[in-house]
């Protein structure tokens, strides 16, 4: 049995959203920079994805800025701001402190580049950002916030629309961005209903290609390009647009409208349900993150005693698939930042972490299975740790 | 009748190349960065493009990074050479004034924000740069030397073996970049013969797909990453990898190789023959380049009197796709740097060029028919040019 539950690093392809890349894999092969037919086909795939992305978060399409993924869209949100301020003392950037290493790593260089200061917000046990913490750390310098919208480890929710409504009321204007990788999938992306000046998600994780990003920046947002090159996307990205991976993530963007409620609620039974199960079945658990206000795809248990590693491997002997935390470091042996920051530190809690990310993909017989052969994967490995309490 | 003579600005993705990335864009669509089978098998699809990469280039698969495409290749080899240098001096760069867009503004940036000294290499009046402008050009502070190896507007070929081999004899070591987005089809790209530190090219240029990328780095190579976040690419490139991109990626240069040296003479006859009608049967035509060291699949040519964006438009409406120039500034009105550089400032001239580029996809009826329209073409939007001689 192969059980796939790590949606949360990627997604599988959906067929329609192949189907709809298909034309632009072969015939309509063109440059949409190219001034004839060729080019004007690639263009009018390019210019309808456009649509559909600006639809989906309420904006207009000269606000949708096509990237080659999230990663690079954070980038572009920080780097892009930063380059384009014109003020005498350094900016100020608030974020959380369970960003995803996309941002956090950027702050960092910023930081060190002596291009910024950066004020890192501490979550509560929950992982969940207070709306006072962010609005006590702005500062005159401030000039941009930068919070996830849904926890890529945990799968705790952020308060954006909340601390977007609260920025709308400063006197000082203050950029408001929001990495919501996560959470495109599952609620709302409303730029207008959250109140933020900038957005970034991927194609890859709401079924749509790798290789693939959005930026949505506001139009009154100062921010230069960083990638320097050609005139492409407003000039505010240079290089040859990725026409079949665009034209895929339009459509993935649309099939999310098409997904009902009924299926993201299907999806958070299944999750809880797992973990109501793990928790009965298995001694010495602990869910990491916040049991309600939680995006419905992710569950984090902590094993007590044992590496999450050594979970994922026997899980995958099995045919499962899950993780510890994040995809794009896990070449690190490293802790996750997100778990110290919830266990204030716990190296042990922290290591003995599994993600298990769900998808409307998911069926029951899925859980069931995992259900069956996890508690004696526990116990045996908890009789080799040489953690004891 | 549909022609398609734009192949410097993208190619059509060869059909054993889609056959390869098709298990990628479907089961196999897990994250190469996840400990788990999906990630394993991604894993392999990315692993076994790097080695036919490193085969085409002659290096270690350690030294291939994959980019989002030759744009972000070349931000990535100038921006995280100045910024991994340490010495107390401002840093010296070598480019030529004929680079692609992503190579100049990306120089240009660099001296606009005082991180680096930039000198700009001008090219003879058939675009190619001279080996003692180059070496006549270093400094003290001199750390990099980026040249293109194609042109990508007029196809000159500019002398990067023989520069690699005169600064392998200095002393001072330089790290020596080389663009081959335009080379890698039809030259020699062993970087060890080229004596190049540093190759960029791209997919969506040789019947690969587009959004995907290559920077060669010699592993002695002091250079840091400019996209931060996951630990991808041996940490010098975060993102999560576009997995068919870069499968396809890898099969297009296999099939590079396998396409024999009587495929890229039809090309050059076919590009010769073409140049050759033109100069017999339209008056008034001067090839931009240089005739003898060219790459086969370009040809410049300016029609006096009128503009290229007419003769474009005009054989666009006959089915014929060519350019005025580089795609990535299609958008600009601007002349051509390239054109002005080597007509020394001459707009008309500049404004007149139109670029032929052909494929091994390209046919002798193809260039029949083209030759069959053009001569009127001319002559209609010359009766009606405001300029006369």
């Amino acid at each position: 049995m192969k059980v796939y539950l790590d949606n949360a690093a990627t997604t599988q392809l959906d067929p329609q959203v192949l189907r709809a890349m298909m034309p632009y894999l072969k015939g309509s092969f063109g440059n949409p920079m190219s001034v004839h037919q060729f080019g004007a086909d690639a263009l009018a795939g390019v210019d309808s994805a456009r649509e559909q992305v600006a639809d989906f978060l309420h904006c207009a399409p000269r606000e949708v800025i096509f990237t080659s993924g999230a990663t690079e869209s954070n980038n572009l949100a920080l780097k892009g701001i930063i380059d384009a301020y014109k003020g005498d003392i350094l900016p100020h950037i608030i974020i959380s402190a369970i960003e995803h290493h996309c941002v956090l790593e950027t702050a960092q260089y910023l930081e060190k580049k002596k291009l910024a200061e950066v004020s890192y917000i501490k979550p509560d046990r929950c992982g969940i950002i207070a709306v006072k913490d962010v609005l006590a750390s702005i500062k005159k310098n401030t000039i941009l916030i930068s919070l996830m919208y849904v926890n890529n480890e945990i799968g705790s929710i952020q308060p954006i629309a909340e601390i977007g409504k609260k920025l709308k009321k400063l006197k000082q204007k203050i950029y408001f961005h929001t990495d919501a990788v996560q959470a495109a999938n599952y609620l709302n992306c409303d730029v207008q209903k959250l109140g933020v000046d900038l957005l970034s998600f991927s194609g890859h994780k709401i079924f749509g290609p790798k290789g693939v990003g959005v930026l949505y920046v506001w139009q009154g947002v100062k921010i230069n390009k960083i990638q320097h090159g050609g005139e492409q996307e407003f000039k505010l990205r240079a290089g040859t647009h990725n026409v079949p991976g665009i034209v895929g993530l339009g459509k993935a963007v649309e099939l999310i409208k098409k997904r009902s409620k009924k299926e993201s609620q299907k999806i958070k039974a299944l999750r809880d349900y797992l973990w109501l199960n793990i928790n009965k079945k298995i001694p010495k658990v602990m869910l990491n993150g916040d049991n309600k206000n939680t995006s419905p795809h992710i569950l984090n248990v902590s094993f007590k005693n044992i590496e999450g590693e050594g979970i994922l491997i026997s899980l995958d002997m099995e045919g499962v698939a899950v993780s510890t935390g994040s995809a794009c470091s896990s070449g690190s042996l490293e802790a996750s930042h997100v778990m110290l920051a919830i266990s204030r530190g716990d190296h042990l809690r922290a290591h003995s972490s599994v993600r298990f990310s769900l998808s409307h993909h998911t069926k029951k017989t899925d859980i069931n299975y995992l259900l069956k052969i996890l508690p004696s994967i526990v116990s045996d490995l908890r009789k080799i740790s040489p953690f004891k309490d």
